[in-house]
């Protein structure tokens, strides 16, 4: 590992009060692979996928808006934000089963004309108490 | 006039409260007027403007982004539901002058493919106490 | 009926095409004994509730959103725009049986705070056709 | 690190195309360094912030809309959906300093009430192409 971005890395789990650097490289694996089993489930869920994308890309608009109908049980609402000419923000409410979220989710993302976007997955609140 | 249409609208302002059918009837007009002259101002408005289309209709939901794209300044943000595997429900939110407000909302409602949509005009609130 | 307000309203349906001022008023009463009927019916409907509301008003905020809980299989999703400092602007997204939406937002409407607001209905789009 | 867990995190980033494992946690170290930073930093970013609730915790809703009104700057337009009796989902779209989102997110975040949520910034799209 190029030696810059361990004195980084030690630096920010330095203040996030680790003791040492295999303890938070431990976290970052477990919370990865939390995060992937979660993803894969069957659990009720809620979520928002958010993307960025240019709504000038030949037919994206159309192709985004068919996606999301053939999903209608899933998508709950949109919000659509005109960030400027020619970018969108576009976020999606979502209630379902984790892994099929995950698989639409992944199927939006991967559109061509789409630079950018995440999924955040939560429970849907009464097991959050 | 047709009678019956007569006699609902006699037993329909009987019960809002008025005397005289002609009372009712000016008051009707009035509201026409004032609502007219509102939507052409000069003043600050806040408004939605609701759509039912098919999103199915060719090139629709390209043409509705990038209408709404033009006009980046006044519309603030727009809801999307999907109501069922071919129709929309698109609600924007707008800011700024109530002429031109109506103006862009005259050209999304008259887009071929669009069903249904109503303009929903109201000051920004401070006038409003 | 004041001698001004007939000379504009002669001017606006003149504007509008029609012959006789009589011809004009017949068609405001239908338009106000339609759309009063089908805010009464049983028919499945969608429709956006606009609110314009002063957050300061104490715990309307919470009113609100505890009304919009108790019928939450009606209203699909809510979006909120913050005009100022102090205004909001809601807009609900809601389906369901039009005489309910027009119950609900009635209530949500005469709440104190609310300063304004409209309910727009429209069929759910497949009888729009 | 316990051998169950290095077991998984073996076939995931098998799966994913590593060919040793202190790329995958070089990279694992690489993401986390980016994200902090970015989040730090003075880009005008587009961001999302999802939050779960119950808005039974008593002024916790009136807490929400005012600390975003005291952002209307930062803050474009809130989605609100009502998960069920009690939960909220709402994802606020947001633009402006990175380093202004974060703060303005980890208030609301560490709001008593607040369940979970999560921040998701992203480049405004033009640097993204």
């Amino acid at each position: 590992m190029a030696a810059p971005l361990v004195a980084q890395f030690d630096e920010l789990i330095a203040n996030q009060g680790y003791r040492t650097r295999s303890e938070a490289i431990r976290d970052l694996i477990r919370e990865r692979l939390v995060q992937r089993e979660w993803e894969r489930g069957d659990e009720n869920v809620a979520g928002t996928l958010t993307l960025i994308y240019d709504h000038r890309v030949r037919g994206l608009t159309d192709r985004l808006t068919m996606a999301q109908h053939e999903h209608i049980g899933l998508i709950v609402a949109t919000l659509h934000v005109h960030l400027d000419e020619h970018n969108c923000l576009e976020v999606l409410a979502m209630k379902g089963r984790a892994s099929t979220l995950t698989q639409v989710s992944d199927r939006l993302l991967s559109s061509r004309g789409v630079k950018h976007g995440k999924l955040v997955l939560t429970s849907t609140g009464e097991s959050l108490v």
